[in-house]
């Protein structure tokens, strides 16, 4: 909210919320996150612009020590034009990300900094059951899970991020969904401002999320007459139900919409999972405190075969435009019953 | 046309064909391929198995002799379920991706191996220019581009795959379409056999390849009750025209296609571009050699800016369903003048 306030752009107020959660040791992602199976850090992190339609992306990046800076940084940098007509690159990976990060002046730290007691616990945790029940999958672990943020600013401008340690003992070098196009993060307004703007990130199996595009996909389901009733549709039919998932025996993902009309400035925020649980965060420049929701897949429900939507509408006046943003956290999946 | 002979499936018949490409001096992938900024070869893969929907992707990677082996065993290992309900990674990159090859018996070389003397030449000759006109965008160099390869085997899978040694001068770690999901490869049949199987492969700037998601977006316009109208339509929709190439003054790439009826027999090969060429080769079980094709835009038409569409069709006995293939090589696309 304070980039925002303070006149700061969408993409810079998402990069700002994602930031946070990264420092934060409660979420997997920068500081903190999922061990891979060497005990190291590497994340993935990806930016969409709404209105450039630009993407940046960082995968598998050790030593950064937020990469959601490097992926916003490649974001930008795809208006640079290079000389020989060479095209900036839009996703950047291993040792080269934690190079071309350096020279952009980013921070970068050894490392075991990135490393949380709590990760280093959960990693010993991990490897030991592994040798206990080398062939049972169905233990829960890895608890917490990746962040995104999606906002719309006093410009009418989307943005989308998302941010990822990826899966405990994860092989090295290995990308997940946050550095995947149309997978972790989608963000498209229309040129001539006649769709409603749109944006969606995503939490999940990386692997599932890829194979389905669920950023790309949950966010154009949200141009229906319906959003809600368009976000449902999405998540059964193009998850669920998904031919790319027909392996898959439990399709566990949550997904963070928002749609926006820059004529009438009507709003609304949404969020659907087939998770237990999905933790949401908000605020708009008329509130003074975030709220937060938890919300719940009815105990009726079998995780990874049915899905809950549910959304918060909102309004605001066009002229002049104030400011208003939606930051959120997706955190606490407890979705690693069985595929991760 | 060996492995199908054999009774190999359209997966190995196209890793097959790459594996030559890839082991050609002629073409930008595997041995040969572009050197990065610092001289070195860092090279994508991947691989899309049309029935299983399974997809597997090197990024970045060295040393790695064939890239599209490694792409093409990820692909395979997407069916293992790993201990602890851990999911196969389905894109490795950079050096974890040369570790999991390695692991896998597959041949890890001396970079110096893979760069042959007319990549080296090609290398010094862009630093070189880079020097002189460190500003100037009109200059064409590394006049071959990737290769990519579409097959049906004789049970009616299809398949796609598709290498590449990346854009010359690149940054380190840079990931192309070549090793993004629905831009480089795309394959699918419906589980039912009611709608025709699809495939698809791309070339071109990655970059724009994976903001329009061509092989995806291609590959689905030939379900179209006229494949060739199909795809002239979606190159010109949603590349020509694509809201998300808004800032790009050329769009060039090339894509190749392919649809079969499972349950007539009929099919159809056909290609696309926006680049001033296209090579094809192709080849069925009832052919004794290969044929090839040179696909001009019409000398009017000014690259980057029209497509040209053409195709051949092919008709076989359903019962028994022999085997046929088609091999394809993009390359000497020279759509270097102003976008790589």
């Amino acid at each position: 909210m304070d980039v925002l306030r303070n006149g700061g752009s969408a993409v810079e107020a998402v990069e700002k919320a994602i930031i946070e959660l990264e420092n934060s040791p409660l979420t997997n992602a920068g500081y903190g996150s999922n061990l891979s199976w060497e005990g190291t850090v590497e994340c993935d992190a990806s930016i969409m612009n709404g209105q450039t339609l630009h993407f940046g992306a960082c995968g598998a990046v050790s030593n950064v020590w937020n990469p959601i800076i490097l992926a916003k940084n490649l974001c930008m940098k795809q208006c640079d034009s290079l000389s020989l007509g060479r095209v900036p690159p839009c996703i950047l990976t291993g040792h080269g990300a934690r190079l071309w990060a350096e020279r952009m002046g980013i921070e970068i730290v050894d490392d075991r900094k990135m490393i949380s007691t709590r990760a280093f616990r959960n990693y010993k945790h991990c490897k030991r059951k592994l040798k206990r029940y080398s062939l049972q999958n169905d233990i829960k672990f890895s608890p917490l899970d990746t962040v995104g943020a999606i906002c719309v600013d006093s410009n009418g401008v989307v943005a989308s991020g998302a941010s990822s340690g990826g899966v405990s003992l994860k092989h090295e070098g290995r990308v997940g969904q946050a550095a995947s196009y149309g997978s972790g993060v989608w963000a498209f307004m229309s040129r001539d401002g006649s769709k409603p703007s749109i944006a969606a990130c995503t939490s999940g199996c990386g692997e599932h999320l890829i194979r389905t595009q669920l950023a790309r996909n949950t966010a154009e389901s949200l141009l229906d007459s319906s959003p809600v009733l368009g976000l449902d549709k999405c998540l059964k039919e193009k998850f669920l139900e998904s031919p790319y998932l027909w392996d898959v025996p439990e399709r566990l993902g949550g997904t963070l919409g928002l749609r926006f009309d820059p004529q009438t400035g009507d709003g609304e925020m949404l969020w659907g999972h087939t998770t237990r649980t999905m933790c949401i965060g908000y605020m708009s420049a008329e509130n003074d405190k975030p709220k937060c929701v938890i919300s719940y897949l009815p105990t009726t429900m079998e995780p990874g075969q049915k899905a809950v939507v549910s959304g918060r509408p909102f309004s605001v006046p066009i002229q002049p435009c104030p400011v208003i943003t939606w930051q959120v956290m997706q955190a606490d999946k407890q979705y690693c019953n069985g595929n991760i």
